[in-house]
């Protein structure tokens, strides 16, 4: 049920624990891709709305906040301003901005939320992380392989075990429809079609495909070619009777022999039947699917002129987008609250709350987590629950007795023991337990 | 002059050395929270609307970028979502949300970006990072103590050395009026005018207090004290005639008492014309200055009441907020660019792409930032050039000599010395090399 402090439709509220889980995450894939030499981007969460509409298509057009214009234009109406749709728009918009300043070839990542009016569903949000690495300006299969493995580095550095990266180049499928004879005004919707094989059984494709005037034998014939496991030799000798399928089979032989010796066995394969969805795509084309998981954890491609479309250089591109909700949703559960204390503080008397103040900086400075009861209660039975429930692992215990011998009582939470400890030696000694505990 | 690539007006692009810049201050501030027990909120950049208007005013209202409804409501030009203006309005909400299933107390950080349609200018933006701290469900003064230390801490590890912190209690400015016979019904506007006495002259504050219709005799004697430096008996004799100013006393030397062992000499004090502009505070305020620097470095106070206004519970709360962008002008800028390669690898020939792109994987694994070449050239000199450029620390070279003799040559990119080193010891070579440069 929503209620009125709901966060609104298609967003979340993140308490410590899945802030914690989530960060982590991110400092896994952001240390791998500064280890390949990426750097980072950061754009404003909004652009003018001339910058982002039109360049997707009117069904993304419909799918982006748009801000109303502020002060007296506001009756009007109008927008004048969008939230980013994707990271890629605001890249084209950065490239054209700093041009030369830029370092060539320029390799970034962009990781941030970026916001679709999207119906909400299950793993579907209307603001949600968006992690992209591409580089501008290397025509290179190196570069390909270079997204492509940084991409892969991060889910295996993530714990991710199971997974495939799928490769296939736009040039291979064009090849593919030479080579069957599919009428080239039908290519791009049986490339649509097509792209559901792994969705529809091959009956439906098949039918599907002759809905969109694929002759029966044509649609029939490259349905079991793709769906045939064993037809990788067969595809390939088809291709080669077409230029356009030679050389996508060259392209995608030649991100193999990059990117294969760096993965596990059997991890990268060739997957003729991959179309992944996006028109803009040049060369080389993959996408990482785990076993049993719906829909992919990211995949990319080559995009030769898109940063050209979307009003940036005309400059060869290659780049790749990783599922990061989908990829946070198969690692492990956040706990139910975030990291526990080390230390709590007990504050038995108003006359020694500076102390106790005090102490707890002690154990701060032996690199703990420390912090004082803000509670009213002055009874110590209440205020170890407290310490208890923070998950302390020890609990700094000072009262009149404590000042009188100069020492502090240090009670380990697990064990229940005690320790008065001579208030110099405070630091050491807990800088020690904390060693001991770990 | 903007151009049609610029970002938005009032917001920024961060390329990688700004981006590293931030992010280092941001840990720096994340940790020393964290330290001290506060726990991290994320909450969505947008609230509904009705959560987020009529909370601060018509002003604040002004100045909250409104998102229009979607689809078929589009043409209604109304607005039902607006990007967050702050992070206490979310923090109410998730306070009312959640409920006891929050920690009591609740001790949480918000560090994102708020949205104001300010007009822009130096040091503001429409688009800047805010970083809150606060503490809901304690009346404890050591929970005013705790966040103030906590502000404290942060900038100290930024390595802010010059600030001072000035503390001062709503009660205490209660009691002065009082004190000094100042109308009730005054009281508020005497105060704003009294917070310019940081800006304008005694003369002028005098002036504007009798514009407000404060006489003249009372108005020179509040400014004659309050400028006085060292008129702090005078001020404490003044307020213990009154019940509220004496209760304010207490509240300020007990804060003082619990936060001056902890910072360095005289850096925090009892500053009796702190007045801080909002007039939710309830109890303790305070702010962080530089001297030189124009306005804040952050302050907060107690503000009881401002969770239950805000449409939370009605809890007692208090928090402190750093003035980050100010903070980050203060440090030193950025590098021209982000941090350096480690490792540049050359790709000699097309056979040997492979094997080139095998050694930056040897390098990250040694723990090192590498990439390979991914321009055209299969120039040497011009991919040293490339690798000069990159303030590459080491370039590795795998062409047909080294295949034949089983080496890579490392090049020391500083003294020009080349080593011929065995493949299979690269990374041992590389690990040990990066020791010795650190």
């Amino acid at each position: 049920m929503a209620t009125q402090f709901d966060p609104p439709s298609g967003t979340r509220d993140f308490l410590a624990a899945e802030v914690e889980k989530r960060e982590r995450a991110f400092d896994v894939i952001r240390s791998v891709f500064t280890s390949y030499g990426f750097e980072p981007l950061q754009t404003p969460a909004f652009e003018r709305l001339d910058v982002l509409l039109g360049r997707y298509g009117d069904e993304a057009d419909q799918l982006v906040f748009k801000i109303l214009r502020r002060g007296e234009h506001e009756a009007s109406g109008e927008a004048d301003l969008a939230l980013r749709y994707d990271h890629t728009v605001p890249l084209a918009r950065v490239a054209a901005a700093y041009g030369s300043r830029l370092p060539s070839p320029y390799k970034r990542y962009a990781l941030g939320p970026v916001w679709r009016a999207d119906r909400p569903g299950k793993d579907r949000y209307r603001e949600f992380v968006q992690c992209d690495l591409d580089t501008l300006g290397s025509a290179s299969p190196l570069a390909d392989a270079e997204v492509l493995c940084a991409h892969h580095d991060a889910l295996a550095g993530l714990g991710i075990g199971e997974f495939r990266v799928e490769l296939n180049s736009r040039r291979v499928l064009a090849g593919l429809l030479d080579a069957f004879g599919v009428p080239a005004a039908l290519g791009p919707e049986v490339l649509i079609t097509l792209d559901k094989l792994d969705k529809l059984r091959p009956e439906e494709v098949m039918a599907e495909l002759g809905r969109r005037g694929l002759d029966q034998d044509k649609a029939a014939e490259v349905v079991d070619v793709m769906t045939d496991p064993d037809a990788a030799d067969r595809i390939r000798d088809a291709l080669k009777k077409s230029g356009e399928g030679s050389a996508g089979l060259d392209e995608v032989d030649r991100v193999l022999s990059l990117v294969a010796p760096r993965l596990p066995p059997g991890r990268i394969g060739f997957t003729p039947r991959l179309v992944r969805g996006l028109s803009y795509y040049t060369g080389p084309v993959w996408e990482l699917t785990a076993p049993g998981v719906a829909g992919s954890m990211g995949g990319g491609g080559r995009y030769d002129h898109l940063i050209e479309q979307l009003g940036g250089p005309d400059v060869p591109a290659t780049g790749t987008s990783l599922g990061i909700e989908r990829i946070l949703s198969l690692l492990p559960g956040a706990p139910a609250r975030g990291s526990d204390l080390d230390v709590a503080v007990t504050v038995m008397a108003e006359q020694f709350a500076a102390r106790s103040f005090g102490l707890a900086a002690t154990a701060r400075a032996a690199g703990l987590r420390a912090t004082v009861y803000l509670g009213s209660s002055g009874r110590l039975g209440r205020q170890l629950r407290w310490a208890s429930d923070q998950k302390a692992r020890w609990c700094l215990i000072y009262g009149g007795a404590e000042d009188e011998a100069g020492t502090v009582t240090v009670r380990d939470m697990r064990s229940g023991e005690q320790a008065a400890v001579p208030a110099g030696d405070l630091r050491d000694y807990l800088a020690r337990a904390a060693m001991g505990a770990e």
